[in-house]
């Protein structure tokens, strides 16, 4: 019988013939000759001899009959796969079939090995993934961290050069990090490349591809998409990433960012992404600066839209959220409500199959990376692929991401902004009282947080292709800050045991200008840092938080899937679910940046009744660590008020400034992030 | 003794560490520890143990106290070198000066060899070849072909990854050649695609590269800036490659290519080349469509320039050419006359070091190449490198070049239309008739030239850095055409002897409208196909010529210099110049393309008197067969007349059309190219 684990072999080196040598434990597929590709059959004796030399253990494929595979064949093995194309969708969805319907491991292996080299690596790579995570024989599988099998979408293709003159030159024992430059885009003439820390964050990257892989907007099988409130989710995710965004951008002197409201105007910024794409050979295309986007007329692609498409489909998402109310394909009103108007705008305007009315309201987030991403080449006649805003892996690299997602947010703040304020017997929380605040590093002063430069090293040899085995290392700089602890004094007045749910936020105190702002600004600036739920005593407690448990982020480790170290064991609920934890925030940016002199900020805390927020439901073994921006596997958000509640409504009159918003449950305290320019090595 | 030969194996692989194998018999340079850089210092017996196994010869290098290479490591190696840019002549300068001033060609193995790790491998290259070209002990080494040690100039970044793969999963005797796709840089919904087979022809980048690298415009040594008409020769080679252009727009169905005269208009035709360059581990920029040029602040280039420059040296070389006069740079008036007016434009224009006066007139023609080179970043605010037109070897590749061109082109030509037209009589060569002109391919119908694809391979293993070595080839097609033969009946009615110089021109008859067109505009896209001197005796005669002997052609074997067939023997005068003699037009290319329908062209045939034409000099072993476009090295251009002759000058009155234009001494013949849509296979 097959071993279910030899499958993850086949995600290993995937530019290879599937034939070359694969593991930490050297292993060949004896491949049956009737599968090898043209190019190899005719000299199969001689290629699958060399390969098997020195190697450790074989793995016999069965010469099966091998379904259709045609329509995944249609995307060239050179074409850059993306799953914003509806064609590329497509393509997925019947590679995903028939890997599902192999009806043994020893049969999904054959098929797999086949499909191998002849189906576009990057397509192979995604299906085989969805297959693994639904088939019920594969489901306790642990994917490899997607960055390691495609590392040049996460890093500087000049590191490649190295990595394989490392590889080939140097024996594995000797081999030294190769150094990826931090400053490798662009100059510090682009006042935006003050921001590259973020934009090229792997572990913000990595996280927004998981997220996308997790709520897909499209599947042959609904249930995977209708996920719980995964429409609000798609907005609060997005919103928090421009929070977050702008927060960096006052950490680097620097306004907030401008929507891209105005789709026929120049896009100011360009983006020079550096990288290369291993499979298609070619590099990532750039955008100058000042381009336009243009009507897109792109048959190969399936692919034809006019500029004037999205202007509809928004004009007639605002004429809903205006009237509050969409109407379905059947013409029916579906009232766009305090409770769940904003999962259904999220669907809308993403949009997903769960989009009331999509042949009306259209497809306006997802063809707004589209449009950018193919800006240079609109019509295909230079045969270019698409830039990186057309790929969930690397859209956050470019500024005009968050150009493009602070206007998407804005249509969202239109519908949230019709709400009725939350009143104050609404925000209270009767008998609770926060009386104190503190925030401190180990040893630190009170209430000042401290960020700093890291460096840390990948592996990255099963990402490469024919180079000589071995561990070859990357080492990147990322940001990461002294771990604190949020201690929170609360008191029970109400004379029985209570449970809160402890909800902080922080946000800059002051505007670009310099100016203390004003609540109903603030509270977009308002970065979730922590959810938790407390057991509070009569009288006075003390609470105690850790930064690293926060529910927002993954610990680093997770982030980059390190299959050597801290993680769960295959056979443990915790293993099982390893893929879905690949979500979340990366630990080393919880906090943003801040300023050398440091940046003032307001940090947030509010207890609410949990009794009223909580979602009765077993979350053991679920992985739930990183909840916040990324829900729960195959359950409910596991917080029953509205995603960034409190601040998702503009604040009642009289709270103009966020002093006049606490109720007694509530308190603010000042927190300084400061930022010290210093490099230190991260310790394995 | 160091053997001088083995100077060459350092042009091998350029990428790679100097201590790994090379050449044909397996090679190692033992190198001392001392000269290692410090990745490969203190594991210098590792690596040099592992590079050496199975290798058939080491060759010892000497440990010698190395000048200072501060000036020559100043470009990174990363960088992309280009002799555009002043900073990069300059460094480039130095590394000659090291190299020419080492005592022995031992020492300068040992110099080279401790440069070759720390300076560009392109300045490396360059550097190298112009010492080993110049240095009395070294200069009869032939130097390999740059499109070996640089195939990435030249050909597909796709191609490279299934290099790759051949090289490493194949062995050597089993490989394949990797095909070069024909259509990978654009669509035909590009109508400036349909000229692909010329823009990036092989051969006629490399006889570009190569003519650049004759003449270069600049040297600390003035001799060897200073060659016999070599103003003259920058203008008669590039108007030759714009009516070569021209003549293939209309086989394919397009109008003439507009000059690019309006410096502010957006460059209507976007480029993508889909090249990597191995050295910088960057793709070549692309320009999008309708990309403007804008002023160029790069410190790190040390490039400051506006567009108004540019206008303003050519608004007084247009000055100068209407009065008939240029000023020096003491003030001094020096004519524009008929004899040498043209050479003093062309290095004014150019410019060369030769400019009269260059801080007057500027830098038009190769500034013209760095605007548009950098215009994806002008200010180097993203950190981009120029595109290919800021290099010789890849700069035809882009439609804007051949626009670049005709404007400069168009400038020279208010020069020469101001030129006295040629008289009947200084046209006439008394006696001398023309009474008939056959061209014919072998039993092929007369006057009807035929065109075809044909696919090449070339081995480009030792361009390849870090894949198992051998042999690898890739395969790609290119235009070609059946071998044809002039026959032409002159008659003498001199009654003695005589030498006539022939003269063999072809031009379209008809207009992009289909209509004849005037001698004023066919002129201009007169292309020569031979010249060459014929002994003529009283009396009827019959000139054969063959197409292949041709005065602006070299074969394809020296296009290619494939070092394995067909060179010459080092130690002949052959062999001395065969790097002279990689300039020249590539045969393949010799005609135009046509129309599968015929395009109908003139053949004009004229005999001058040799006697008034000849220059009286020694040309055995010159390498003097490609001299119409390249001239012969350390010799007088073989033709006393103005290039181009008789139609560098507008016609005189009567003649508005070439029928008119004849004196007896010339004679036309209706010429059809036909284009056939086939690809034949090269036979080695």
């Amino acid at each position: 019988m097959a071993n279910k684990n030899n499958l993850l072999l086949l995600f290993e080196h995937p530019n290879e013939p599937v034939f070359l040598s694969k593991g930490k434990k050297p292993t060949v597929f004896d491949v049956p000759d009737s599968f090898l590709t043209d190019r190899y059959r005719p000299i199969s004796n001689e290629v699958q001899t060399r390969a098997g030399e020195n190697v450790e253990q074989r793995i016999p494929v069965r010469e099966i009959s091998v379904p259709d595979l045609r329509i995944p064949m249609s995307l060239g093995r050179n074409e850059n796969f993306s799953l914003f194309i509806p064609r590329h969708r497509r393509i997925a969805g019947r590679l995903i079939d028939i890997f599902m319907n192999m009806r043994s491991v020893e049969d999904l292996q054959s098929v797999a090995v086949y499909a191998r080299d002849r189906v576009n690596p990057v397509l192979f790579n995604y299906a085989l993934s969805v297959a693994l995570l639904h088939r019920p024989d594969t489901q306790n599988l642990d994917l490899p961290a997607f960055s390691q099998m495609f590392p040049e979408r996460f890093v500087d293709s000049q590191v490649f050069r190295q990595l394989r003159e490392e590889s080939f030159v140097v024996s594995s024992g000797s081999r030294m990090p190769i150094v990826i430059p931090r400053d490798y885009t662009a100059s510090d003439l682009d006042p935006e490349h003050r921001l590259w820390y973020f934009r090229e964050d792997m572990g913000i990257n990595l996280h927004h591809w998981h997220w996308h892989l997790v709520y897909p907007f499209e599947a042959a099988d609904r249930s995977i998409v209708a996920k719980d409130r995964r429409g609000e989710l798609f907005y609060y995710m997005h919103e928090q990433i421009i929070a977050r965004y702008n927060m960096e951008r006052f950490s680097n002197n620097l306004a907030r960012v401008q929507p891209f409201n105005n789709l026929r105007d120049p896009i100011t910024e360009g983006y020079f992404p550096k990288m290369d794409s291993l499979v298609a050979s070619r590099a990532w295309p750039p955008r100058f600066d000042n381009t336009r986007l243009g009507d897109l007329n792109r048959e190969a692609d399936q692919i034809n839209l006019e500029i004037g498409d999205l202007e509809r489909w928004r004009d007639r998402i605002l004429e809903a959220i205006h009237q509050k109310f969409v109407v379905n394909e059947t013409g029916q009103r579906i009232e766009l409500d305090e409770a769940t108007g904003i999962d259904t705008l999220g669907n809308m305007i993403e949009a997903s199959i769960l989009s009331p009315n999509s042949s009306f309201y259209g497809d306006l987030h997802n063809n707004g990376h589209i449009f950018i991403s193919y800006a240079h080449d609109i019509n295909s006649k230079h045969l270019e692929s698409f830039g990186v805003m057309g790929d969930s892996s690397t859209a956050m690299r470019d500024p005009v991401f968050y150009r493009w997602h602070a206007y998407i947010d804005r249509i969202f703040q239109e519908h949230k902004s019709r709400l009725s304020a939350y009143t104050e017997p609404q925000l209270n929380y009767s008998g609770i009282s926060i009386t104190g605040i503190q925030v401190a590093t180990n040893g630190g002063q009170p209430n000042v947080l401290s960020t700093f430069w890291q460096q840390s090293d990948l592996n990255l040899s099963r990402g490469l292709d024919f180079v000589p085995r071995g561990n070859v290392f990357a080492r990147f700089t990322h940001l990461q800050h002294l771990p604190f602890t949020y201690t929170i004094n609360v008191q029970n007045d109400s004379g029985a045991m209570r449970f809160g749910y402890v909800r902080i936020f922080i946000a800059p105190k002051n505007d670009e200008r310099g100016q203390p702002m004003q609540l109903r600004e603030q509270r977009l600036m308002m970065v979730e840092l922590d959810k938790f739920a407390a057991q509070l005593n009569p009288g006075p407690n003390t609470l105690r938080r850790r930064s690293t448990e926060s529910s927002v982020t993954i610990p680093f480790e997770r982030t980059f899937r390190n299959l050597d170290a801290n993680r769960p064991a295959d056979n443990t609920p915790e293993g099982l679910e390893f893929n879905f934890c690949g979500c979340g925030w990366p630990q080393n940016m919880l906090i943003p940046k801040g300023l050398p002199e440091g940046l003032p900020c307001d940090l947030f805390i509010m207890v609410s009744n949990y009794e009223n927020d909580r979602i009765d439901q077993q979350l053991t073994g679920r992985c739930s660590d990183a909840a916040s921006y990324c829900g729960v596997k195959d359950r409910l958000y596991p917080d029953r008020r509205s995603m960034g509640y409190p601040f998702d409504r503009v604040p009642r009159t009289g709270a103009e400034r966020l002093a006049n918003f606490l109720t007694p449950n509530m308190s603010i305290v000042d927190v300084t992030i400061r930022h010290e320019n210093r490099t230190v090595q991260r310790q394995n």
